[in-house]
């Protein structure tokens, strides 16, 4: 319980200084608790209008464990969503260092002088209170934290990848009803996380830089496949003639791949985000794939099938969660993998004998 | 079961003519049934001596659906496992036309000449009864087929790629207690079914022709990465030069991929299978290979890693296959489909929704 009020004090829109008194916390909670549920209706409504301190207050109850939060989560999203798909969902992507905050300051401050209003989420499963997540740091993105049309969200924290992941998908429909036309989802690619943020965005982007050698050293197996744009950021000064070097061997790289599925050809940018090079061209390719896809019916199709994915996504983690949380499972589990690691066993007959204790 | 005797009378070792006549179906039930039920132990002694016609009757009750050979075979499976480890499991695939049958022929019959037993299995979750997998035609592999040394084995037919997978996966195993060195488990690469393949492999082999432009095209994302060594066959005649040409420009793909955890390096390879010519520059590579990966320690950690995998896989599907095949949940997975379709419910609410019917 602390542990969410803590969490829930990270958030921009709550300005409560954490206290370390027990009944303060209480206290704390007893009028969080009725402030919210008197407010319910109120909060959708602000927020449909577009207030971001009720988009605030909307997320950090879709973050919230509590049962009663929960319960007016999902009274917002519901309400929420008839006003909730009118945006461009992009991922953002890239190993440390690239320059993804730059980039999304100068990608950002960019659209809000086109007069969009942009919203940026990130997903990071191995952010915590303490640790914080790249976004966590909002002087990173010192410009674009100021703007009244930008709404920055650090990482839901201590989470899995499965409950950071449904926390950002709710999220990003309550951004939708607040009017955010540009949605960015960051990740800091651990792991599993692109493949999430690409199952719930639109048009997935990869940070690079141009580098000596191998040029796709470093990134995971899979990840350029995803992406419908690979950007070449830090493309200035003496790193331009190697970052046009590095655009001709991926575009070379990209030919190799199938087409996709959206009949989108995947391109290669240079950019410059800290001197804000390329970031217009970058905005004009995105504009162009979403007429391509809206025109071919797969901007629609594409969402539905990650509606369904998360359907059977969410219901299938919650299986098997049941399962392998059960105490007596996961002493029999411990040893039938050794048994596997000894050779004593076969794969199937472990999984027999765990499925007859369930 | 009409069905299970018929697929029993596919296989190689049972040449009791397939029956329309119910009685002597009947009868043949009872015959075969009595004499499985006396014999499994004779059955494990005669697979371990490496008698092929107890391991094809030994994968024949693998491949039952019915409850007393599932005991059977469990039996079996457990006898053979101290004995199944001295292999290598090689996964081949390509797809159709690009001379897989011609290639295992080849390869096989270069095998055997090299004093090695070699068993050939496939995973072909789309092949049935009537349409026949592409090793159900013998025919293709007509050398191979007469050795005393080959043992070769369809796809089980009529089951989905998860069911297929089990199967093969355990069919592995008697194969190597049976003293098989080689096994060559191949597939049309339909669906998923490459990634199966490869993760019950050592060794995983792309065939490949030489020819124009896109030389990845027609190839799943992914599958080249997953390839130990890329070989473009029927590089003879006038396919010489595009092959080397394919090859440079293999070579060149491959070198933009991250480093494996094997630490091995993928080789793209020229073959003509039809010709001979190159097979045993293939069996030196995959010799080689293995050298490395005994050494690294990787060959023993991949294998338990992959049986780890599938003790997961196993349970994890027939925790779903419970919950999907539920009728309550599929008429109402049916309506929360739709829902989202229409846009009116989200992903987590109907998840929420069908957890609490189960």
């Amino acid at each position: 319980m602390d542990k969410e009020n803590q969490k829930s004090a990270l958030s921009e829109s709550e300005s409560n200084p954490s206290s370390k008194s027990v009944s303060a916390e209480s206290a704390k909670k007893i009028r969080s608790f009725r402030k919210n549920k008197f407010s319910e209706k109120d909060l959708l409504k602000d927020l449909i209008k577009g207030n971001k301190t009720a988009l605030g207050r909307g997320i950090t109850l879709i973050e919230s464990n509590q049962k009663t939060h929960q319960k007016q989560a999902e009274y917002l999203i519901e309400g929420a969503l008839p006003y909730a798909h009118k945006s461009i969902r992009i991922g953002i992507t890239g190993v440390p260092g690239v320059g993804k905050s730059t980039f999304i300051e100068s990608f950002g401050s960019y659209l809000i002088q086109q007069g969009k209003r942009v919203a940026v989420l990130a997903v990071d499963p191995s952010s915590s209170v303490s640790h914080g997540s790249i976004l966590g740091d909002k002087t990173r993105m010192e410009n674009l934290v100021k703007e009244k049309n930008a709404f920055i969200r650090p990482s839901p924290s201590g989470e899995s990848l499965g409950g950071v992941a449904r926390k950002t998908r709710e999220s990003i429909i309550l951004c939708e009803a607040a009017g955010f036309d540009v949605i960015l989802i960051e990740t800091v690619g651990v792991g599993q996380s692109e493949t999430t943020v690409h199952s719930m965005t639109d048009f997935f982007l990869l940070l690079k830089l141009a580098g000596a050698g191998d040029e796709l050293q470093g990134i995971k197996r899979g990840i350029v496949e995803m992406a419908d744009a690979i950007v070449i950021n830090k493309a200035d000064g003496d790193n331009q003639k190697p970052a046009r070097e590095a655009k001709l061997e991926f575009n070379r790289a990209l030919q190799l791949y199938p087409p996709k599925e959206s009949e989108w050809k995947p391109e290669v940018k240079l950019c410059s985000a800290l001197y804000n090079e390329g970031v217009s061209d970058i905005w004009k390719m995105i504009s162009e794939f979403r007429k391509k896809v809206d025109k071919n019916g797969y901007f629609q199709h594409n969402r539905q099938e990650q509606n369904k994915f998360w359907l059977f996504q969410t219901v299938n983690d919650y299986l098997k969660s049941r399962f392998y949380e059960d105490p007596k499972i996961k002493a029999a589990l411990k040893e039938q993998l050794q048994l596997i690691e000894d050779n004593k066993t076969t794969a199937f007959a472990a999984a027999r004998y765990l499925l007859s204790l369930a």
